[in-house]
């Protein structure tokens, strides 16, 4: 016990050092507030364990511990209050309005799935896969993407749904080590685009990308540029530098890490770890660090080498009449083919992409220190870590097929090609937040505070009240018998109200109230305009329509 | 293994048998089709079995059944396809405008919270919390209701948030059997609207009660009754009755049962079950068997016995105040003041309530035959289940002081009382849904479709659909290089999109094309009106405004 003591007390000096390192550091708010939390948590669980110490009793220490109650959202989720729902419900309403004018309806699947059904789709990253308890019935664990449960909703509704444009918003779950400032989370929103049916080639691939650059566009984060490739591309180019065909997947992979790491490093990784010949490495590095748009396609398509191989030769034909749609879309200017783009996910078949802003890369790349964990602890430190890429996708061809089952020729029973992106909303929250300024954001709609003027008037006040909230306006008071005028000043600044009506009993006798618009500085409207009650629907509504 | 078969074999039959019956009642889509997946899920695995038997391997049954996939989503969950979710957001669309006409804002809270959060606060309902499978680090459970979750949020963050006025809708889960087709499920949303702050009595209180009437008179649920009570009433006759202090939270859930129990049943739990002496339950008999409004008030008030109990007392003098103001909010018609109502959870303190529809009750309850499990299942036989109460809430004020820990002398370091509402949108849905042609829904918001007639003309069509995006017009056409004429005006129809733009090559060289509104059944304007080219835009706003 005494050495649980002793740990406890380390910790909490070395919490406190943090805080206030990161106070000094003029850190954001947040990031603070969760150490904060962190270090009343353990001082609380000394304190029970002093406590259970003093009390004597035999072995009372680990149960003391455990009831000892710590105030906090599980690690790596949040709360979001009404501030941050504000940015949300804007970034939300965005994206969904520019889903909607390309005609997309909008799913909903059960956050929870069978785990037979996220079984083998995500590699070496199942393991951050959540599972639920096995506390009778089927086993089953928290969605890790959107993308998986579609494709298991088409694979069960694919007569009724042989084609559909559908956008979903929702979260999903991953046990991954959060990096909360970044917007990397344990549980985080994903907002998924798809188009799913048989079409002729690149038709949706090109509205998919134009849908990104709408979103993107509107959603104001700043300049961003959508790198893009194509697997059967990149396949062809492992193919004719002669990576063997089972190395393709990994070679893949270190090739997807260009944009963490230097190509030395890249290289190492391929020659030593995946055992490719040095030369073969070569022969990739000169091809992966070409990016660029129609040049680079121009280029590639005189490369004879490149072209006599069935695969690439495909996979640029399909990326000629892509850069043909994207600039009926004018959006061939956000693009760049970039080679060195691989994406991790196995079941992409086609065209893959990536939307990267400033704030994407790792802030000390160029020193090589990205992803580092804190000194002797299990958490990464924030500063050496990216945004990341802000929406990514790709086409899929073959996953609902996974799903659908075989017929006895091996041919699945049915195949439904997909398209899709996936906008990183938390990642546009964090560059969002960071440009606004908390006391700024209007979180509530309220257009109208009904005030008192002396005597409380409370039954006159409701009665006000319901008469505009029967008229649709958006109206709210104080909820005290005998309200101080200067306390519902207060109440209707804090909540940015742009509008009072004021009563008072002489007036209410004669049939009058008065109404303000309490933006305005201009002294001589200071007591606002006395109209008759039986006109007060009539002038807000007017005021409103020019707000 | 010829045992498995043959019960598998069984089950198969049976539920043939179901689903004809079903069909042959013209049971709902929904109820037939899930019977049918559990009927291929049952034949699947008879036939995965058979394979198994037929290689004649040594063991291979309990294996071969596993990796039987079943395409399904896990039990007491479901997808809403775009029919569903079109419906739904019109739920939720107008219930916010609701809540946000009264001043509210919104919170989000995490799916998970620690799983001391929970712990203690449902009572014998516990058992119903889905726990997170423990695979290192915190124990997790899915959240219950948002109410927990809320007054989590306020106890961390009171400093900031000494009142207010927040809405939440949001996914909870219950490990309860499922009624699907009476939206009774294990995952389903709630919508909740809770008033925090320490505020004068009863004006909350009353605002509550308006904004769920006009959430329900919105929503068009049809007729409704609003059954209230006061838990300090109920407490008082209790008292006045004899009832043991220990034994009140007890009868009180026997009370709660009288709408879907006779009395003589209530009354035989009360004594049989819980020891209450048989004419304490008399007693309590002659009380609760009223209801009615101020009336009933009226009576109570006159009552000697009952006016002598503090308890009741105070619960009559605050139900008075409240009638006062529900007249004021003209709500108190929908209101039924009812002794009756007693609601299951201990943390309520004050007015509770309860939101009823001609359907809320067991269609069988006549007959006593309630909630019955079909004979040797665990499954719910839903002709026997009521849609239940739409919603439901009352005052807590304690709540929030269970989390924020207690001072020396055992007194709650933060106390904020909080009043609140849930309403029950599954069960509204449900309601919705039985009155809607599903076929009638229009799921996605497209205006205009771009049709070529002959050539194909894609990328003109991509051109124009390119143009009305750019104006803000939801627009779309066939993912086809050559697409056939009646095609497009089948997506056309099925998708129910008002208007088409009609383009020719020759048309298009003259710098025309062709508008017409789809719906129209004027046989001379079935050709539509050809405008240049230059007016398309103008000319589809003024008719989409028009719309």
């Amino acid at each position: 016990m005494s050495d649980q003591k002793e740990q406890l007390a380390q910790a909490i000096e070395a919490q406190g050092l943090k805080v206030r390192q990161l106070k000094s550091q003029k850190a954001e708010k947040e990031a603070i507030d969760a150490e904060v939390q962190t270090l009343l948590g353990l001082k609380k669980e000394l304190t029970t364990l002093e406590g259970a110490d003093k009390s004597g009793s035999a072995k009372p220490a680990k149960k003391a511990v455990k009831s000892s109650f710590t105030l906090k959202t599980a690690k790596g989720t949040k709360d979001y209050n009404d501030k941050d729902m504000a940015i949300r419900e804007k970034v939300f309403n965005t994206i969904t309005k520019v889903f909607k004018k390309h005609g997309a309806v909008t799913i909903d699947t059960p956050v929870f799935e069978l785990k037979e059904i996220l079984a083998g789709k995500y590699g070496e990253d199942s393991k951050l896969i959540y599972d639920l308890a096995d506390q009778g019935g089927e086993e089953c664990s928290l969605r890790y993407d959107l993308t998986v449960p579609f494709a298991r909703f088409l694979a069960m509704n694919g007569k009724e749904y042989p084609n559909i444009k559908r956008y979903q918003i929702a979260k999903v779950y991953r046990r991954d080590q959060p990096a909360m400032t970044k917007g990397r989370m344990r549980e985080f929103y994903q907002c998924d685009f798809d188009i799913a049916g048989t079409y002729d080639s690149m038709i949706p691939d090109s509205e998919i990308l134009r849908i990104l650059c709408e979103a993107l566009t509107n959603l104001d984060v700043g300049k961003y540029t959508v790198k893009i490739n194509h697997r059967k591309i990149l396949d062809g180019i492992f193919e004719v530098c002669g990576v063997p065909e089972d190395n393709i997947r990994p070679i893949s992979s270190a090739v997807d890490k260009l944009d963490k790491l230097p190509w030395v490093d890249v290289k190492k990784e391929m020659v030593e770890e995946k055992g490719l010949a040095p030369e073969v490495a070569d022969k990739i590095g000169e091809y992966v660090k070409h990016k660029g748009g129609r040049d680079l396609l121009e280029m590639l398509l005189k490369d004879q080498v490149l072209m006599g191989n069935a695969n690439a030769a495909a996979g640029l034909a399909e990326m000629g009449t892509l850069f043909d749609y994207l600039e009926i879309f004018e959006v061939m200017d956000k693009m760049s083919f970039d080679l060195s783009l691989a994406r991790g996910l196995d079941y992409y078949t086609g065209i893959i992409y990536e939307a990267v802003t400033e704030k994407s890369a790792p802030p000390k790349l160029a020193e090589g220190i990205v992803n580092k964990k804190k000194q002797g602890t299990d958490e990464l430190d924030e500063s050496t870590v990216g945004v990341g890429s802000i929406a990514a996708g790709g086409r899929y061809d073959n996953l609902v097929g996974m799903f659908s089952g075989k017929n006895k020729k091996g041919v699945p029973n049915l195949q439904i090609p997909c398209v899709g992106v996936s906008i990183g909303v938390e990642r546009v929250f964090s560059i969002l937040m960071a440009k606004q300024k908390t006391e700024e954001i209007k979180s509530n709609e309220t257009e109208v505070y009904v005030i008192s003027v002396g005597d409380g008037l409370l039954k006159e006040r409701m009665q006000i009240a319901k008469e505009l909230w029967d008229a649709g306006i958006k109206a709210t008071y104080m909820f005290k018998n005998k309200p101080r005028l200067d306390k519902q000043f207060d109440a209707c600044e804090k909540d940015m109200i742009p509008f009072a009506v004021f009563i008072g009993k002489d007036e209410l006798e004669r049939g009058e109230v008065r109404v303000k618009d309490m933006r305005s500085k201009d002294e001589s409207q200071k007591g606002g305009v006395t109209i008759k009650h039986a006109d007060m629907i009539k002038e807000l509504k007017s005021r409103l329509e020019h707000l």
